[in-house]
């Protein structure tokens, strides 16, 4: 049994999803990060970084705690034997998309959001920085699924840790700029091709508060 | 053999540090990036995301190509068997320090960085909000290790994906508010045992340009 902790961000979705694609029976537990949950004492043994998501697998030891959306899809993908191959190219090419987008276009877009949304003062040169950055990052994905259904041979984390993301940012970015989505033609696509799986509409709608 | 493309960056001193550590053969190229050289026809064919660094493995077909220093350090350490447990709480306990290096830690000081020195204005809002996310995150790092000698049970991939990010990030808070370092009393140790390892010495000066 897996404990998840997550509340309804584009990484909770991330670990989410994973563990719907994987079989493995988990629980969920809503860490509502709009009171601060992430940041009691009793989180904070979870996971010292205080944001969510968050597992601990309760099979392992007095409970492995895993924190990191990640390091969670690895995690989950390795113990269930799922969406990552074991060895050779295509795991390695899943890993170089997970990455990207943990590390490039994860951080771009919530930076872009912060600062056009959420930001006490209208920044215009962050604004622009993080849009247009987030908007090179949504070009280099989209020219890679040029000729591609998933963004390695096979629909795996890769494809999992970018969805959430690629969805809620063309879904801001059409609500401030309608024109833009329909450039990253392959993009939309992937996007369908992806949230069709029914796990991946289980996986979004978590947690159902 | 590996072709390593880098540059004396925190992310490509990543990748030659675990080419130090894994004993295998590779040839550095360096790519200028102040000249913009990450942005050619041939290397976007290495790296379609055009940044360093980025490896070639010529042993696997006509070459695999690894990019984002997170998967180069996974693919290295699988590779080699090195720092990183094949299996267990060890393994998943790294890549929970790796991710949140590559997803926290590297983008936060990254932007911090950006915003106190190389932007074209200066905004108070955007500097003090990368600095004040840093401070937290080297905090977390520094509660972490207390009591530990490495980020996990055994010096690991963790330690290489974090130590160039706070030897970096100390160096420039240093530079800026000489109080500070002081502050996290567990980095700086961690920092002189990791930065005495002759693979690190070694790995922190590639490319030697």
């Amino acid at each position: 049994m897996i404990d998840l902790y997550t509340w309804g961000t584009p990484n909770g979705q991330k670990a989410s999803i994973m563990l719907e694609e994987s079989g493995l029976s988990y629980t969920v537990h809503p860490i509502n990060i709009t009171k601060g949950e992430q940041r009691t004492p009793e989180y904070l043994q979870i996971n010292p970084n205080g944001k969510i998501p968050a597992i601990v697998d309760r099979e392992v030891g007095d409970g492995l705690a895993v924190f990191e959306s990640g390091a969670i899809l690895i995690y989950v993908a390795e113990k269930s034997g799922r969406l990552l191959a074991p060895s050779g190219p295509e795991r390695a090419q899943t890993l170089c998309w997970v990455f990207w987008q943990v590390g490039g276009l994860g951080p771009m877009i919530g930076q872009w959001g912060h600062f056009a949304r959420a930001a006490s003062e209208k920044i215009p040169y962050a604004i622009n920085r993080y849009f247009e950055e987030s908007l090179r990052l949504l070009g280099v994905l989209d020219k890679h699924l040029e000729g591609r259904e998933y963004l390695t041979a096979h629909y795996s984390i890769a494809d999992i840790a970018n969805y959430p993301w690629v969805a809620g940012g063309f879904k801001f970015i059409g609500s401030q700029h309608p024109e833009i989505p329909s450039r990253f033609c392959n993009l939309q696509p992937w996007l369908d091709r992806v949230g069709q799986r029914p796990t991946v509409i289980a996986g979004m709608s978590i947690p159902n508060v």
